[in-house]
């Protein structure tokens, strides 16, 4: 992704505010999406330092392993790079910035990995400590037009890929594995090579949310929960469909249908100033009024952007009002242990009246050969 | 990898020894290598907390998300189950934990996200916090046999595609992207179809040392730097070559034989009692005296295991002194801006009277077609 200098300009500038007004002195972000949100560069994580460290006004630096300082020439115009040796302590430069800076208040990515936070807590005792992904969430939360187009065409070529696989996959006496390998090559020919996770979950596994691929043989009458999703210039995408192979018993429909419509319940629900837990909720209702409320055991979804799951969670407990340019997943599912589980998932985002699918593909019941 | 239980429960053993002499109360350990080496499993990393909670003394724990528990049933005997919901504070769990325990000191692994180490600090702000995996790695470091077995397989899978794509693949004209496809296709064809990394770094790229992969067009004369391992049930193999496309300038062959005689002069310093940094001298005195010593700008090696970078560091500082069973690179370069770079590492093991190395391809100048 070629983000342009202004909209990253634009991004940092936006940040720097939204510092000043929750009085955080220093940012410090470390290779994750937010790094890539503020200065349009995937760095990779290792035991080696590199962060972007952005006081409240002036201008940002980023520290960087001299062995990785050619990586980054590209944002030597717009960030001061302060390189440092092997046997150097790079959150003892950090830890200066910030004395230098009079930084009293440091916020951290989320993601930023432990081992440096507490190196920087001993070498910096003084200042206080938060999660600076927690203040950077209300700027990414709402997606750019650049952005949104990004989202959107991840989305569309995974439907395309899901129509595809539909049309010309056979899975009964398959295993989950040879499925989802086979899944993973019709994304690719669509156009989504970059794949983010691919759940195939038959029979009693699909009672299992996050159950990954298992080399169990699928048989008639299993339910099939698919949760898969790819990266487009680093905008994910993220569905799912639950496709009966042969034949659906009368419980699966029944359940199916639940699910269903409390999907469709959840998407009515979304528009701008509704809380998050509303939509939640709303999806919560339908299952629970059918006799099924135990078994919906998750949150009804995430946001989606530079990452699979981000701000806004739609979950009980999150007051934040939706606001249009919010994308996120609307996913509900019912899953009983031992038995079979049910999950249907769009991408959607807010829309300054309501709601847009980014995902159109049939959310009929489906069977495959 | 299935590990057996017994050897699992004696690392889980080791490690409250540690904790005991090094006076950490309680260990908290996110889905990592450290979880892995010590529950066999491979949890994955997400905005949802799982961890082991290990005690100084008696039964761990291991604290899940309802809906992924059931990935971690097969856990279930040997730990105790703390399964959160999604209006739970996984980490206030963990705090409880701590309190009901009464740990004064948590140790947390390095790779843990600062998301959940600031809010446990929140809830727990009473602890002292320290990192988990300086202590670990005490265990780590040294490897077992069945460890030791699985990484001479992997070096050995990975010399076998080398020797295979010397033989058969031509470089000059293609692109660093392409070349650097063929060699995963031909690592996969020798049993190592999960890739690590990947670099390809030609002429003037070759010259930055964690260059990746580029659209730069191969041409004759260059040098490239090809850095690459994969994985085998999760342990890393990890080795560099440069290898020339067409013939060599005199000044690459200079180089050249300087960086090799240096990778030579590392290997036959080492043997158990040698401090970590010795071996750093070694190689780079090797270096210095050649008139190179500012273009060797990183550290010597870095261990190997079930990550691909881990304890133990050869570096200026690191007193250390090496043990039988430790694993590790031996890979001094030379890298001129703007002109070109030379890098061979292999991967070693330190055995009782001195080392081994695991890679036997040739380190004599070879040239790509």
């Amino acid at each position: 992704m070629t983000v342009a200098t202004d909209t990253l300009a634009h991004r940092v500038e936006r940040a720097q505010q939204l510092m000043e007004e929750e009085g955080i002195d220093l940012l410090m972000i470390g290779p994750s999406s937010d790094f890539r949100y503020l200065t349009g560069h995937a760095a990779h994580t290792s035991e080696r330092l590199t962060a972007l460290l952005l006081p409240w006004r002036g201008r940002g630096m980023i520290v960087v392993p001299r062995l990785e300082a050619p990586l980054i020439q590209d944002l030597a115009d717009r960030f001061e790079l302060v390189i440092w040796d092997e046997t150097d302590s790079p959150t003892a430069r950090v830890a200066e910035v910030a004395r230098d800076t009079h930084a009293e208040s440091v916020a951290v990515n989320d993601q930023l990995w432990s081992g440096f936070l507490l190196r920087l807590q001993k070498q910096l005792p003084t200042a206080s400590y938060e999660n600076g992904t927690d203040i950077l969430s209300r700027l990414r939360a709402i997606k750019d037009e650049t952005e949104l187009a990004l989202l959107r065409e991840a989305s569309r070529r995974t439907d395309e890929a899901w129509e595809d696989f539909c049309a010309h996959e056979t899975v009964i006496g398959k295993t989950e594995r040879q499925v989802g390998d086979r899944l993973k090559a019709v994304m690719a020919k669509h156009g989504m090579p970059e794949i983010a996770f691919c759940i195939v979950a038959s029979g009693p596994n699909s009672a299992s949310p996050h159950h990954y691929l298992s080399d169990r043989v699928i048989q008639a009458g299993d339910p099939i929960v698919f949760d898969f999703g790819g990266i487009h210039e680093g905008y994910f995408s993220d569905i799912t469909r639950t496709p009966i192979a042969g034949e659906p018993s009368d419980e699966i429909v029944k359940v199916y249908n639940i699910v269903r419509q409390a999907q469709q319940a959840a998407f009515e629900a979304i528009k701008p100033g509704v809380a998050c837990q509303e939509v939640d909720r709303a999806a919560r209702k339908v299952i629970t009024e059918a006799g099924y409320g135990e078994y919906f055991i998750h949150r009804l979804g995430h946001g989606i952007g530079l990452t699979g799951h981000e701000d806004p969670y739609l979950v009980e407990g999150n007051e934040t009002p939706m606001e249009a340019g919010m994308v996120f997943s609307d996913e509900p599912g019912i899953y009983m242990a031992g038995k079979f589980g049910i999950r249907i998932e769009d991408t959607v985002v807010v829309t300054p009246t309501g709601a847009e699918r980014y995902n159109h593909v049939t959310r009929d019941i489906v069977t495959l050969g």
